[in-house]
């Protein structure tokens, strides 16, 4: 997607050890004009496909899985990543590991939100190795509810995340994908994309 | 606001020890179309502010805080509850405590993204002791930036949050003010307001 592409070419930062600063728009103040073009992309994307709830995780996932929820016109729930005493009830749980917080996660979900009706599409806002999309998957799938596919913002084309989820005969979708990273020459090179 | 009484009457749970449960459609799964109204409120409740900046708190308040800034046409910061290696450069910070979870947290937001230019409102799910409102406006202060306001999903009224902060000269809009619950005998009273 040009619009995201040019948006992180113009107010990325590109750190050593491939990581991108986008804290700027995406992951800690957010655009939510350019949210909304996204989500517009994502209803193309997945035209074809019967979409009934938008499932993400907190934190950064949740104000792009909102605005683009409203182009699909269903609710969106998030994946909760630490055990809350205001939740009771029966849980879906799955272990997410974060390389970036070097930990590992439990990651909770009400069953009550997630059943064997639901269609739904995971919106993330970074696909890397994909830990935190499979761990999402496998909450999914726990509930009987069927993946119709995977959205995401930025997917980090050189890690294996991508390949992973793709392999398991997901529909991934990824707005801009990054197949070169140089923080000291400054590069960034996305992957040809149509629109 | 009579729609989202309406939507806690029928969908929000009373739980003993003053607990309302309204995860089904504000704090895990989220109704969007309800929060576009509740937007569209905020707006009419704030008319008369010069506002430029949303502020919210991860990880429930970041959905309503996205769709109603839709409506002001401003983009949203949310607060982060841990430090997280991603964030560098200087960080403005306080400390929350959650009744809740029954722990205090560090909470952060990049100064980059809270300046004297800011005329902030600062938008969350829940008001009930204040301490997390009371924090993010430590946070907007400590920037130098300009609280203008603070909108508010379900305030409980029986608690002390929305005096302590009213009392600091901030206007606070809650679209819901529950004056008493009981539990047992299944009562939710809301204090009367306009709309």
């Amino acid at each position: 997607m040009k619009l995201l592409e040019e948006r992180i070419r113009k107010d990325g930062v590109i750190k050593p050890g491939n990581v991108l600063k986008v804290d700027s728009f995406l992951n800690h103040q957010m655009d939510v004009t350019l949210f909304n073009e996204m989500g517009k992309e994502f209803v193309r994307l997945f035209q074809h496909k019967k979409i009934n709830k938008i499932l993400t995780i907190e934190a950064s996932g949740i104000g792009i899985a909102c605005i683009c929820a409203q182009h699909f016109q269903v609710p969106v729930v998030f994946a909760k990543k630490t055990q809350s005493i205001n939740l009771d009830g029966e849980m879906l749980t799955t272990k997410i590991e974060s390389f970036t917080h070097k930990r590992t996660y439990d990651v909770i979900v009400s069953r009550k939100f997630l059943t064997t009706e639901d269609h739904v599409l995971i919106i993330d806002d970074f696909l890397a190795n994909g830990c935190a999309v499979d761990g999402l998957i496998d909450l999914v799938k726990s509930a009987g509810a069927t993946v119709e596919g995977v959205g995401i913002a930025i997917e980090k084309g050189f890690q294996s995340g991508g390949k992973l989820i793709r392999d398991k005969g997901v529909q991934v979708e990824s707005l801009a994908i990054i197949d070169f990273m140089d923080a000291e020459n400054e590069i960034l090179e996305f992957r040809k994309q149509e629109i």
